[in-house]
C-alpha cells in the first residue's frame, strides 16, 4: 500500500497525504488476507494476489472515508484516530474517497496480474460490480432507507450481502482469478465461503458494535442502537446473533473442507473474523 | 446511457432513479462527441467509441454530482434543474457519484471494445488515472487550495489541464483506441488538440460564468467572483480571456490539419466548445 499510494510530496500534496491517513492508518487488511488465501488455492504467485487484494482494500478505504461523512454516519473515530474528514476536511475527505476508488481500478491496469488479460478485465469487471449500485453502494443505499425500521433476519441478510459481502467476495474472486483456472466446483465452494464469512463479519460487528467499548473498537461503540438502525443483535438478541455466526462459521467450514490442508490458511481468516472478541 | 444505466425500477430503487436523473437530465455530451469523433481518425466502430464516450461521461457525471454537494461547490441548480442532493438528499448524492464512477469503470470491462484485450486494460488505466488524485480528483483539490488566491495564466492553466482537462484528454484517447492503431505522429496530434480544446473549454466557462446569466447557463452564474476563485477572468480580463480561447482554437485546429477532411468533425467541435456563446 506504501508503494502503490501516490507519495505525498507530490502534487496535490494535501490530497495526497490525506489518501495516505486514510488507508495507512492501519485495519484489519481482511480482504487482501482473504485475496491472498484464496489465490493460494489456484497456486497465484503472492506478489499478484497481494496486488489484488491491495485494490480490494482501497475500495474499501475509500468507502471509509465516505461512510464517515456527517452526510452519511458522521462519525469523529476510526481505527482510534480522527476520521478523515476530521482530520482534514470534508471536501478533502469527498475528494480521497474519489480517488482512492479510480486508484483502485488503476492498480488492477497497471500490473499483470493474470498471464491472460481477458481474465485481467474480468477482474475489474468483478469489483466495479462489486462496488457499484448493485454492490456496496447499492448496500449503503439500502441501510440509509432502513433507519428506523424494523427488519427481519432476511432482510439485514440482503442489505449486508450487498454492503459489505459484495466486495468481501470480490476479494476472494480476485484473489483466485492471480492464478490457474479452478474448475467450477472449485470456484463454488470458495464462492460460498465468501458468502458466509462475509455476513458473519457483519453479525459480529452488530454484536461487537453492542457489548464492546469504543477504546477496544477503534471507533464509536452504540452507534447502531443511537441511530436507530436494525442490526443482527436489534433482529436476533444478542445470543442469537452469536449463534448465527458460529453457525456461518460452520458453514463456511464445510464449503472449503474439500481442499482439505490447502484451505487451512481461510479457515483460520473464518476464526478470526468470527472469534474477534467474544 | 439510457440502457447503461441501471433501470429504476430494481432495487436499490430510489438510488438507482437517483443516478438516472443526474445522468440523463441533459449536458452537452461533449466527451462522448470528442471519443466518437477521435475513433473516426482511427476508424472506430462507432458502437464501439460510443460506449467509450459513454464511460468517459458517467465520470463527469459523477465529478458534477460531488462538485455540487455543499462540502464542495454548494450549488444548488445544474442544468437548469435542482442538483442531485437538492432533488434527492445528500447522503443519497454521495451514492450516486460513487456509484456512477463503478459503473464507468464496469462499462469498459463489460463491453467489447477492441479486438485486443490488453488495449482495453489500457483503456481502464487512462480513465483511471485521468479521473484519479493526479487527475480530475487532483484538479479539484489544488482548486479548493486555490480559493481566495490569485493565481497566473501558468498556475491557472495547470489546475485545468487536471481538473477538466484530464478527462476531455481520455475521451480522444478512448475513443482513438476503440480503433486501429494509430502512428505516433497521429496520435500526438490528437493528443495536442485534446490539450488545447481542454483548456479553451474551462477558458469559455470562466467567460460564461462571468458575463452569461443563470438562466441562459443553466447554473448558477456569477459564482466564481462571489466565491473568490481565481480564473481566466480574473487573471487576464474578460477580453484576454476570450483572446485565449481564439489562441487556443487555432492551435488545436493546426494540430489536426494534417488529417485533412477526415478531422472535420472533431474541428466542428472545436468551434461549438469555443464559439458557444461569444
Amino acid at each position: 500500500m506504501q508503494e502503490i499510494l501516490p507519495p505525498a510530496d507530490i502534487a496535490p500534496t494535501r490530497l495526497h497525504a490525506a489518501m495516505r491517513y486514510a488507508v495507512l492508518g492501519g485495519g484489519k487488511r481482511i480482504r487482501p488476507l482473504l485475496a491472498c488465501a484464496a489465490g493460494e488455492l489456484a497456486d497465484a504467485p503472492l506478489e499478484r494476489s497481494l496486488i489484488a487484494g491491495a485494490a480490494v482494500e482501497l475500495v474499501h478505504a475509500y468507502s471509509l472515508v465516505h461512510d464517515d461523512l456527517p452526510c452519511m454516519d458522521d462519525d469523529v473515530l476510526r481505527r482510534g484516530k480522527p476520521t478523515c474528514h476530521v482530520e482534514y476536511d470534508e471536501a478533502t475527505a469527498l475528494l480521497v474517497g474519489d480517488a482512492l476508488q479510480s486508484l483502485a481500478f488503476q492498480v488492477l491496469a497497471d500490473y499483470r496480474l493474470n498471464e491472460d488479460p481477458t481474465v485481467q478485465l474480468e477482474m475489474t469487471r468483478i469489483l466495479a460490480a462489486a462496488a457499484g449500485s448493485r454492490g456496496m453502494a447499492g448496500g449503503q443505499a439500502i441501510d440509509l432507507d432502513a433507519i428506523g425500521k424494523q427488519l427481519g433476519a432476511l432482510e439485514l441478510e440482503f442489505m449486508h450481502m450487498h454492503k459489505t459481502g459484495a466486495v468481501i467476495r470480490a476479494a476472494l474472486q480476485l484473489g483466485v482469478r492471480c492464478g490457474r483456472l479452478l474448475d467450477p466446483a472449485e470456484s463454488q465452494r470458495i464462492d460460498h465461503f465468501a458468502k458466509c464469512i462475509g455476513l458473519a463479519f457483519q453479525v459480529v460487528d452488530d454484536v461487537l458494535d453492542a457489548e464492546s467499548n469504543t477504546a477496544t473498537l477503534g471507533k464509536t461503540a452504540g452507534k447502531d442502537a443511537r441511530s436507530d438502525k436494525p442490526t443482527y443483535v436489534s433482529a436476533l438478541g444478542a445470543a442469537g446473533a452469536k449463534d448465527l455466526a458460529r453457525e456461518l462459521r460452520a458453514d463456511a467450514m464445510q464449503a472449503i473442507a474439500a481442499f482439505g490442508r490447502r484451505g487451512a490458511r481461510l479457515g483460520q481468516l473464518a476464526d478470526f473474523i468470527v472469534v474477534r472478541q467474544f
